[in-house]
């Protein structure tokens, strides 16, 4: 599969770069950075540190998704739609780690699905997204007399909790149950609570050192707990998600796709 | 739905009749023991410490089949297979937690399955059956860059290592992957080892105090990991399993089930 | 060692006769119910489900604990402040799991330790006493790049956060750092928080099914993590911790003793 | 303080400059590198990636040494015997990381610590070391009804099990308790086991992914559990002790220190 990096000079640019270069099957096509950064022109594959790639780093777009079969794009939502377009016309398939889009840049994409395979996802990490799945699937399997807590630690520079992913995951346990986290969910426990609520989902939020990123999604039931985790090492797992997701579409019909598709865990 | 507690004197007996009294929609309906026992003529649930439950342990099973819906049974493989034929003749569904069954034994369940609701597993336990599911599905959707590995604790005095429920979930990890867990185990790991063989599914094993039962299944990928865990703090958990699949049956069709048909996690 | 368990019909009391039944070294000496109970002239063993002791349950305690070595008591303040000093005449050791204790029944409980072995601890489990002793360690070794973290779950019927014992050992991660619990705790976190505020100790609550009572403290540093943790199984542990107390108390000094003392871990 | 790394190019060498640059307290004072290096006569912050320090990689020891307070050494055995000497006469405290010393370069090490502050460590992490301290307590504190479980998980590319550090760990339990490891290590478990022989210390491996190092050291009793564990994000903690090591050893008496004293926690 020939793939073209989208941003091809940011931190996650080289990321993209270094994980092509690492991953069998892929293939650096193209390499792009907007006009007028210093990077243009620039080797890709020197500037991530994986030796030459004889990509050069361009700003016409457009030249780079020539003869591509899939551009990886975690940009920003602007710039994601338009890039959509020029993918669709050419039919390079679109994979999305752009996070922030509005409801009008969702509509966007959804169109430029209708003629090209868009893959998208608010966390493009594999083990995030099988997570997320299995939270679903353990949800709708066991009854209300398992509880269900989201417990989730990130390092001490973290600002807000709990975390995207923590959210994301009891949004998966809600629909699994068939609820609506936001009217189900207890977010912090102080001082007398008490007793549980049936059916509630609890969130519990660690902060400190430089934890990547740890999430558990507990169900505790009687007599026993279910305990579905998921650890991060490195931010570099987003790239590998990212790769994976572009050599899936190979051969998939034109469609919005998540990464649950393309882990086959729908 | 009315149930039969069948060796209802037992250790697991007794603690099927406190779980049908603490669930709602379940009624004892009908106790047994074995021609002679001791605790024939005894109300069952007295026995199990739960007050009077008007059920009179009985050697006559005919009798106590009468009129019910489903009959739960931990016994043998002999009282297993002819209760098989008693209850399939009065359509009363049949939840068999009989381990040691052979072939013939178990071909003559599938026999009695053409006419009945058969629900059978090594392991009733609702946490670890839906553990197994989901430890197949993940196995399934990451590759063989994410190694395997099943770890597993257990009190002192267990006998023998891995638990029967550590293999069980690496075969589903197996049937995931598809491969047979017999060849590509690696049961232990001591001295000069060499690097780990892609593929492999391993095993650890810890023992010790009076844990009743550990188990994870851990999948180690590059900068992530998940593991998929449960924790049993009784063996209470295997009598709720039974009851959980006796009200299940109401309105199946017959047929051979398992405890993954019952969560709806096949 | 000969030992009275004081409050012997309760559910606390019985665990005692029985956890004393099946400790090497130790004894049923004496047994105590309060004046008028249903229980006074039955045999404390049977009581308890471990076959008869000879030990008749008595309203008369002076009488239990003649030629006794220590006598054993969950009570309530009163109670225990009257024992010490009928226990500390005799020359009794006095092992005291008695909570919500008043400055004034402290001071009364010190008097007595003048004069007699007492040992008193808010919770009485070797466990989580010798957890306590490293959390402080830990933290007084460690500098304030490691950020210090007390998660802990219950059962879904505990109606307050954190746990007495989350604080427990949360005051000693304060006491081996040299700061007040008060003045540096973050009981909860929820939306924007800000970065965590180095020194701060974070507090984290899960609840959920039938959990007995789970502990860690983490210790979360540059690349690096320390947990310490506690499982406990079953609300026997602190039988058994008080009966390690009472043999302990052979050839010791009067004095007031904690659970640290008898590990050695102070 | 002023601190010299010895062997300042390799890949511990920079991570030390690093870690020295970003740690308060610590200046960067001289850096060497073996005669006829590439290195030689670069800056060792320009080299390590943290901008440019001033100090230039020699191949002159005893220069780098001048006016030094400390230098860290994480070479090999006979290089680390002859620093030693020079060290010692010019009264720079020495922190040793060497790995695979023979009795006799001990010595050669005790020799020179009559004169010289001396820290030497198989295993520079503070977080370890501090594990191994709480681990020997802990073993001390509990009797043998405590059973001792050491578990650890590494990347799929380690060739060895159990783990040095896993060893390690075993060891300081051992003590703990006044046995001998070797006598009383359980490795494998595998078959039938038997049950658990009361003593002896189990461990257990796990490999896969590119897990950096995961240790614990479970004390598994009746009803409850003690887990310690130790989880490394990277190898950068050696460095980190390193130079808190190095920064300790100011106004301290000559002699022969561990990473424990550092720690305060012998």
């Amino acid at each position: 599969m020939k793939l073209v990096v989208f941003g091809a000079a940011g931190r996650m640019g080289r990321m993209l770069v270094t994980t092509i270069a690492e991953t069998e099957g892929a293939v650096l096509h193209g390499a792009t950075d907007r006009a007028g950064a210093e990077a243009l022109g620039k080797d890709a594959g020197l500037l991530a540190g994986v030796g030459e790639s004889g990509v050069i780093i361009t700003d016409d777009v457009a030249k780079a998704l020539d003869g591509a079969d899939a551009v990886i794009d975690f940009s920003a939502p602007a710039a994601t739609v338009a890039l959509a377009g020029l993918a669709a016309e050419r039919g390079v398939a679109h994979i999305i780690g752009t996070t922030g889009l509005s409801e009008a840049d969702l509509a966007a994409l959804a169109d430029a699905a209708k003629r090209n395979v868009v893959v998208r996802s608010g966390n493009m990490s594999l083990g995030v997204n099988l997570l997320a799945a299995l939270v679903r699937q353990a949800a709708s399997a066991l009854g209300e007399d398992f509880d269900i807590e989201v417990l989730e630690m990130h390092h001490r520079h973290k600002v807000d909790a709990p975390s995207g992913t923590a959210l994301l995951l009891g949004e998966a346990a809600a629909e699994g149950r068939g609820i609506t986290l936001g009217q189900r969910s207890v977010r912090v426990r102080d001082g007398h609570t008490g007793p549980r609520t049936s059916g509630d989902i609890g969130f519990a939020t660690l902060r400190g050192g430089s934890v990547v990123g740890d999430h558990s999604v507990i169900y505790a039931g009687p007599q026993e707990r279910i305990t579905l985790s998921h650890h991060a090492e490195d931010r570099g797992i987003f790239a590998r998600g990212a790769v994976r997701a572009a050599l899936w579409t190979r051969g998939q019909a034109a469609g919005l796709y998540s990464m649950a598709d393309v882990l086959g865990v729908g």
